[in-house]
């Protein structure tokens, strides 16, 4: 199942993240989470991986009506956006499908905030 | 639909979240990410909210052995725990659930890594 919008970028990797969280921030989001994932995964296990980050992307006005309305959907939250590497050294930007996440809840009333999210991560990749 | 297993708390806000960490660090996860949603709607919209924390726990092998399997699941990760007061002052710490969140991407490579992830879990809400 297809649970992420992607976009390649033609961009060094680090250029990538950064021009990512600046065009989140543009879209109203702050990134409140920032996971090195190939540096966790060498100081923890000692495995190489590819250049891959994880950025959980919180847009407060539209977390604060989520929240409101379904107390548990910090479960889900934030909404994250990934930056890697493929094995063929592209880099790719990928934003969850916010729909597809918020679905888990079986609560139509997230339905418009979810949309609303993935309206603007489009936005953000469109930007890159 | 319910995509979290609760348990109800009977300690200070404060006391559950530090015990909810320790006790996911005993089950192998660290927590990468640590938002705290009252401090963060204060700041950004000025609303006051009730308490309430979002613990992104990660096992570093399970993580592992899912992202080699299906590079785009960091989009899904890590898995949260929450650690919020009810209207009524009552904590819950409550984990979302892992085999409903990873079967999002409709990989049964990944059931297993779930299942497992779901097990910890259950035993860091029991110990609290």
């Amino acid at each position: 199942m297809t649970y992420t919008t992607q976009t390649e970028v033609d961009r060094p990797f680090d250029d990538a993240v950064d021009r990512t969280i600046s065009a989140l921030e543009e879209e109203g989001f702050g990134v409140l989470c920032d996971i090195d994932v190939r540096a966790t995964f060498a100081e923890k296990l000692g495995e190489e991986f590819r250049q891959y980050r994880i950025l959980g992307a919180c847009n407060p006005q539209l977390a604060y009506e989520g929240l409101e309305s379904e107390v548990e959907l910090g479960a889900l939250l934030p909404c994250n956006v990934i930056v890697y590497e493929r094995d063929d050294g592209t880099v790719v930007v990928s934003a969850v499908d916010a729909g597809q996440l918020v679905g888990i809840t079986d609560n139509p009333e997230l339905d418009p905030i979810a949309e609303d999210v993935s309206d603007r991560f489009e936005r953000v990749l469109g930007s890159l």
